[in-house]
């Protein structure tokens, strides 16, 4: 069988950093393992900007579109913040979304038993979380036309974005949404605001169209994106799997995220629909930034694009085995006391970057 | 002087009893402070359409054109749910504030010293919090057309709604949230998603150009919206003031009640534009909405609704010490320990609606 493709893009900021440590582990693969990818390596965002005066280049995309899976470090920096709109690094980013056609942003949100002390929220309403939010990814207000900025005859300006959906696009998400249910506690909460935008009323009425037709088994709520908000920060472990457009699930996988004080702990994954032989294409990122702040300083903590690396190999590439093993030896490590400056505690060892990468590789 | 003329609407659900408390405190008022409003009263969300058949009569809607200001409960509820859209109770509040003009919605996320341990947060995060989410409300997602749903010719269907704003709308909400903060803390941080939506690249760039225009001793920042989430959550208190789109305001502002832990303690006002008297059209209501679940049965905390009508006083009719009068009565009524059961806490005496009104009363 030939090797699997996979290709990386470390990106921006601390994406360079936190993949180095990935390498590591793909190392471990090779030699421990015997495990072995077709790997390549590409520029995305403001490094690719640098190079090739685009955020994504077409070879980029094409290295992609070929790939099994692409493994993402993170996108952006204040050195592109001035940049024309379509120049800038997260372009780059939602290009390659769009392009690999990856609608389905799966984003836990769990609370790692070291770490539950590290949420601002009191450790009672955290411990043990172990949400689902799965966010649309390629359409929505991100994607919808008519979009820009137009100056009108007086000199003054009129911006300009569209929240579109179409029947279809709902559907193919609910029922990853539905799916994923199944296999975890079998309840989903679709989140709209179908009291004020007719957009998301066909979303819900959609959704209980699906449920009704496919997905008996599983219960499904209904919830106002700002009682989402709330009742996050409330009580989450009330929710399964939260299902939402893209624009809402942005913010309310980053509020998930923060309150599980493990943001760094974090990963993702973006996938594409399946096609005749099962295989969707995919991509994975931790849900942290590019830090620009404490770039180039061996400060990030790579755990979050460990772990994504780790869904890569158990979604992808059938390593369900080697994935288990990874998430059991970033646990171990966590549980011997290590910490990156985010999720630094008293009593704890705090580490560089690279001491973290090299104590998962030692536990595995 | 003519009396002013104050419209209030109970609304729905929780609406109609805590606003009953109010009552009590306007009688106080005429019979201690002697002073006298033009009252009347008018039905707003489904108990409008109950009896008219919409959610907001054009007899109200004049009525409350004509007021000084108006003081809102909430609307809606089950018995409205499956409502055509148009008919929504939730319409009704929409038309009232896109009909008075009001665009500035102004929500503080505060948290009383009495109830920090009622947060989720840990108190230390939460502990004096004191900031103001200033919201767009007449514009944005909300409004902007084209919207609605159509069928396509393949018998699918399409979801619309528009993100718009102009020059004139970012400026004039720009200038509200520079003018709060110059009597606080003198430091407005701008939400947006200029990263994706050109919208709100607009946005930030009508912001920059208003700050330096007219507000050079206001200190302006901005955030995108997924990491302004998270901000709030994992420290709140590094805001003053926070402006930001409709839908963006709609979540985040619901998500900072929600970490203050007395979501039940806060009011909000909604402000028009100055006429040449300088007077704005105004409209008062609680941050909470018409909590169905526990509506009739006497429960409800009412003190959000009499904080709302203090901000009236005080805003709208010009009754700074007599706003002073109520705020000091509500803090004193918590030190003394009563409770409703929405802020209930281990050994304080938990109190209906109805004694906790009197209770403010009293202290008056
Ligand atoms: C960088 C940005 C375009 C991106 C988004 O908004 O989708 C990021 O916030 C994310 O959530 O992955
Ligand atoms: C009831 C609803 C239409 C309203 C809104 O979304 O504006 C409410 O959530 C609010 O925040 O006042």
């Amino acid at each position: 069988m030939a090797a699997k493709k996979l290709l990386i893009l470390p990106g921006d900021g601390i994406g360079v950093e936190v993949m180095a440590q990935v390498r590591r582990i793909i190392d471990w693969l090779g030699k421990r393992r015997k495990i072995e990818f077709d790997l390549s390596e590409g520029l995305i965002g403001g490094a690719s900007y640098d190079v090739h005066g685009t955020p994504l280049s077409d070879g980029t995309l094409a290295e992609a579109l070929a790939a099994d899976a692409v493994l993402l470090g993170a996108v952006g920096g204040p050195k592109w913040d001035n940049l024309p709109f379509q120049f800038k690094p997260e372009r780059g980013l939602l290009k390659i979304r769009k392009e690999m056609g990856l609608f389905a942003n799966l984003r836990p949100a769990t609370v790692f038993d070291a770490l539950a002390e590290a949420s601002t929220l009191k450790a009672e309403v955290v411990a043990g979380l172990d949400i689902m939010i799965l966010r649309e990814l390629t359409g929505g207000l991100y994607f919808g036309e008519p979009r820009g900025i137009e100056t009108l005859p007086d000199g003054s300006r009129k911006g300009v974005n569209t929240l579109v959906y179409t029947t279809e696009e709902i559907r193919r998400i609910g029922r990853v949404a539905f799916e994923l249910a199944r296999k975890r506690n079998k309840r989903v909460c679709s989140v709209d605001k179908a009291n004020v935008l007719e957009c998301t009323v066909l979303w819900r009425e959609e959704m209980i169209k699906l449920q009704q037709e496919e997905f008996q088994d599983v219960e499904l709520s209904h919830m106002y994106v700002d009682n989402a908000a709330m009742q996050l920060v409330r009580n989450p472990k009330q929710f399964d799997v939260m299902v939402t457009e893209n624009m809402f699930g942005d913010i309310l996988s980053d509020c998930a995220a923060m309150l599980t004080g493990s943001l760094g702990m974090l990963p993702s994954a973006s996938l594409g629909a399946a096609d005749a032989s099962g295989r969707r294409r995919a991509l994975y990122e931790p849900v942290h930034g590019s830090a620009p702040d404490i770039a180039g300083k061996d400060m990030a903590n790579p755990l979050a694009t460990i772990l994504s690396f780790a869904m890569c190999l158990r979604y992808s590439f059938d390593l369900a085995e080697e994935a288990d093993m990874i998430e059991a030896a970033v646990k171990a490590v966590l549980k011997g006391g290590l910490r990156t400056a985010d999720i630094m505690q008293v009593g704890k060892a705090k580490v560089s970057t690279t001491v973290m990468g090299e104590a998962v590789v030692r536990e595995l």
